[in-house]
């Protein structure tokens, strides 16, 4: 029997990858790096494998994309499972959803890891070697993140800073919040504190324990939205006026700083989170003038830029750091320190109106 | 009677404003200032008009743009004939081909003005005066060409020294070829120095006296493609066969630099040749940024930029001084000071097959 059921959050509806990511398309349905979406990535990174690690996996997700999800996920075996949101409550509501969801299918003590679905890790090993390292932890009761060893001083994360040893892996002492550029700086050189990607891995009573201790609303509404959930094979779809009443809060703010039984399982690999232009050219291949450049696309002179193009040819004459996206019928040239600002067009395009573009 | 007949040039085939133009949609023939192409735009300023000075005009023109020319001229009254070039053969042979057919029509001390096809002239009345100012001294056997006074020290033009006075304008000193920018810089200080824009008026049968002393097989090639043309209402296209045998030589260096019965008419007025997407954003209306938008453009901290797009949306972000043109399902992005570098895209387009895009 595998040791970890996997549920991965795929909710997301992120705006900074605009114009490749629309509502309707959202970053983890798309492809960056590869020839793989993001989601199909992480499937990949967590499918049962040799060693038997991860059973089958649960996929949470917007309702709007079950119809994009299921052709993605056609040629997994085994199918993973698709639980549909209608609407999202963050990610303490997921957790308390995948906790029942997994009791329910017979294994109080089976193990639970929330797993975000748009991430980057070109290497799948070291991730699966510190998901191994923390089983024992969670099966003794506790809640294991696992954090990611910083690779420069990230102002966008939260931390975790690293406590004693507990085994194989370390007592988490603290959820610490995004830091500013000097605390990221120290925290880089001290050495102790690791990015909290939003891996969490727990035994899925445990969960509902912490829950109904210190979120018993949001776990009454997981239950009254699985219970009422209208089911077919392979998909689960949460009752919406159940789930309406679901407070809306992360599992950091609402379990992990909250509780102490938790630990940190210490990851060293290269992840990137893509969660910008910027962290997609750094994620990319390169040329030798520094440029990632995918698609019908003609460079002159051009350095460590950025040009993505689903049909239309690109020329992109003596630039230097410089992205221009040409996604879905939509252009976006930005420099590539200021791609941050993605955020506002997108913003700007609701307010005007234009669905067609978001 | 009018006048002066317009002889259009309409037989270029520049690259530098790609992506908008193409082989099968050169400049002349499209919108960059206002919703006239430039075509129609020099129709309208050589348009008969209540001073009678113009009278029906000729395009010349590639035959492969008939169809599309046809088109843009259906409006104007009276309707200009076309005579239509099997291939190029240069200005020296398009002068020959207007005096000819000028001629063939009945009046051969007629005057003729040759007149490029694709510059940006936004008041039309001051190069109305400069040609009518020259209509004396052309009737008394002078070439006469029209001189811009120069903006700025410009080494992309040719310049005319204007002599002493002629009437109401002046003898033509000489031509000179494209300075380096210390001699444009003195020309512009001295004052006598002028563009030579490539407008030429002149007595049909003038220039045919010039014509068979300097450049007498350029003279039988245009006779003889003339002589066996296909004609149609409103169309004459060019024996192919004969035309071929025509030497490719400009105007300027057939017949202007050797002949010494030449004038120059000085216009002061705004001028752009729009040879380039930086003189397309010089010549355009720019918001309180200094940014040049068409269709449908965001731009958030944009400055001094000109963007253009035929259809998709296209967002700027925080840039200064770019070109971005999404024009027929190809994108340029480019700083506007490397603009000239556009040609050496087509050129790699060329080599590379991309006839989709060229």
């Amino acid at each position: 029997m595998s040791i970890i059921t996997p549920v991965i959050l795929s909710g997301g509806s992120g705006t900074r990858l605009w114009p490749a990511s629309r509502a309707a398309f959202p970053k983890q349905l798309l492809r960056f790096i590869g020839d793989r979406t993001l989601l199909q990535a992480t499937l990949d990174r967590l499918s049962p494998g040799p060693d038997g690690l991860f059973g089958p996996a649960a996929i949470l997700t917007n309702v709007a994309h079950a119809a994009e999800t299921r052709l993605q996920i056609a040629g997994f075996d085994p199918q993973p499972v698709l639980i549909l949101e209608p609407f999202g409550r963050n990610t303490a509501a997921c957790a308390a959803v995948a906790a029942i969801w997994a009791i329910g299918r017979g294994d109080p003590e089976g193990l639970v890891l929330l797993a975000p679905s748009d991430h980057h890790i070109p290497d799948p090993l070291p991730f699966r070697r510190a998901a191994a390292a923390a089983v024992d932890a969670a099966r003794s009761g506790r809640l294991v993140t696992i954090g990611i060893k910083p690779a420069h001083p990230e102002t966008g994360y939260g931390y975790i800073r690293m406590g004693g040893p507990l085994g194989e892996i370390f007592e988490a002492a603290e959820f610490v919040e995004k830091p500013d550029l000097e605390t990221a700086k120290a925290y880089l050189a001290d050495g102790r504190y690791y990015w909290n990607g939003g891996y969490f891995l727990f035994r899925a009573d445990r969960m509902l324990e912490e829950m109904a201790r210190l979120q018993p609303d949001i776990l009454q509404a997981a239950r009254a939205a699985l219970a009422a959930a209208a089911s077919s094979p392979g998909t689960i779809a949460l009752d919406a006026a159940a789930f309406e009443a679901c407070p809306s809060d992360s599992i950091d703010y609402a379990i992990m700083e909250k509780t102490d039984r938790i630990a940190m399982a210490p990851l060293d690999t290269a992840w990137n989170d893509l969660g910008s232009w910027a962290a997609i050219w750094e994620a990319s291949q390169k040329d030798a003038s520094g440029n990632a450049l995918f698609g019908d696309v003609l460079v002159l002179d051009a350095n460590d830029c950025l040009v993505r193009t689903d049909g239309p040819q690109v020329t992109v004459i003596e630039t230097r750091d410089l992205v221009v996206i040409v996604e879905r019928g939509a252009v976006l040239v930005a420099p590539k320190d200021k791609v941050q600002k993605v955020k506002a067009i997108v913003e700007a395009l609701r307010r005007a109106g234009r669905q067609d573009l978001i």
